[in-house]
């Protein structure tokens, strides 16, 4: 949520000259995303996101991202779409950062997810999986399993200043994961970041789906305990199995999930809570004290993680025993 | 620049509910000025800003702040205009906030501006003082002669820490000017910030004026000066006489400064440079190292302040000698 590259006026009638959208009527910095800057943009012919993508983000991966927006959004998923400049471009440059322009979605993200919106997005996580099929791009999920013990072994050493035990809870966390972790669970595009923040609604309906930039190849069912860990936990940390039930029923209604993505939902959740663990863990202990961002807690995913520990089966999470 | 308030999304739907204005179909924090939360948020009946007021903000200034608003847009100045909610009132309360909706305005602001954004600024700034009259609330200048020297004292200890010397300019600069700050200036509502941030253009037209959270009733050319400062100089500090002229002429084209008003034009100037410096300097000591919002270098105030004080008459400036 921060502006870090300023563009100059002139700069940025240029930039937007490039493109078939009239002239430039407006131009505000928004807080949204906090890997990139970016900037909601009117011109005459409507309203875009004009998106700079920062440090964070490797330029290699940005031909996966814009690539897979345009091929969702031309299966129907309402989601951000590139604009292509007149030279058919959709992968421009401006103040010295890469940068493209893509469509604006109305809809208001929920901070409280009801039970009607785990359902809405358990659907449109399924469709989202479904279209992502045909995309011929790959990308590796950096934050997968194999990336977990190397991004743990950078803070290692300081884990237990955010929590006494911190460090050993991890340590103990990644020997289960890499031991029973599924290997053969179907895969294809997933989003890997779906939360309640990425995820416009006008109404109890999904409006759009945002945010595209942790998107990679990885197992669905994956993507299904990411969604369970960011929409389904109430603010004092328990599992609601209403939400979950609503997740997982909406999600198959578009998506059956197979016996094996079933059977390994509860491992699949610790590893996505620990994966968030781990980022925030980093980001907390590498955050200046004083800056405007605040660093999320990384406690927050040790109290998911612990209820997923007390996991018996998937019917913990409100799976249907034959659905 | 900064979004300092979170507001949940039915906190948002219930504000706006209270309004004529249809749904709500998006908000976004946006990054505009620095002592307010704003967002543009649209609705079914077009696009608004929603500000919370923070607490450098004097809520009892609020109904001066809103009503100038709305009285200056009635006599034809494109500014946002506060929106009135079922009940007629122009402010409310959101997540704790005085908070207020007003129009949205298209147009993008210059960072460098030409000669002839200087000249549609200066009439622009004469029609805005013509327009003020009749607005019957008052407002000191919390920021005039008689704030800058408390103000002054609050970092006086530590000015030089800024740069050595700067604790006697700023003392010799306020004996000068409180001996020689002209007393008997055409008064009215002046913007007292009109820096080019804040005004809006689309091509060399301007096409609104914001931010008026720093107007009060002063000196009309106190206002003339503080925009010689914030428009006429170029990077390197130098003042850019063309434009000055150009400003000064496009003021005179709307309004005629009197002989008092052009005599005095230099000290007036000396008087917003400082004005300017100290609310820098004193930010500039008081803001965190590791803060996002960087402030500005109040040394660029005293490079301004050295070109006003080897200034002879308002001919420096670029005004017309038989205007």
């Amino acid at each position: 949520m921060a502006v870090y590259t300023e563009v100059s006026d002139e700069d940025l009638s240029q930039f937007i000259a490039g493109y078939d959208l009239g002239a430039l009527l407006s131009v505000k910095g928004i807080a949204e995303g906090v890997e990139n800057t970016n900037y909601l943009i009117h011109t005459q012919k409507g309203s875009f996101v004009l998106t700079l993508y920062e440090k964070r983000v490797n330029p290699a991966d940005l031909p996966f991202f814009l690539g897979l927006m345009e091929h969702l959004a031309g299966k129907g998923v309402t989601c951000p779409l590139p604009v292509h400049d007149r030279q058919g471009n959709v992968l421009g440059t401006l103040s010295g950062r890469p940068a493209a322009l893509v469509t604006f979605l109305e809809g208001v993200s929920v901070r409280r997810p009801a039970v009607s919106h785990c359902a809405a997005l358990g659907e449109a996580l399924a469709k989202l999986h479904e279209a992502g099929q045909g995309f011929t791009i790959r990308r590796q999920n950096g934050l997968g399993l194999k990336g977990w013990r190397p991004l743990y072994e950078r803070f290692a050493a300081r884990a237990d200043e955010i929590a006494p035990g911190l460090a050993s809870l991890i340590s103990e966390e990644l020997t289960y994961l890499d031991a029973e972790w599924p290997a053969a669970l179907p895969q294809g595009v997933i989003h890997a970041d779906l939360f309640p923040d990425n995820v416009f609604f006008l109404g109890e309906r999904i409006a759009g789906l945002i945010d595209f930039y942790f998107a990679c190849n990885d197992a669905f069912a994956y993507d299904v305990a990411v969604c369970l860990n960011a929409w389904c936990f109430e603010p004092d940390f328990s599992f609601n199995a209403t939400k979950g039930h609503a997740l997982l029923k909406g999600y198959q209604s578009a998506r059956k999930l197979s016996p094996l993505e079933r059977d390994t939902l509860p491992v699949l959740c610790r590893g996505s809570a620990l994966r968030f663990l781990l980022t925030r863990g980093y980001d907390w202990l590498h955050t200046p004290k004083d800056a405007l961002v605040k660093p999320h807690d990384p406690l927050d995913y040790v109290r998911r993680l612990k209820f997923h520990r007390s996991v018996s089966s998937a019917q913990d999470y409100g799976l249907e025993a034959h659905a």
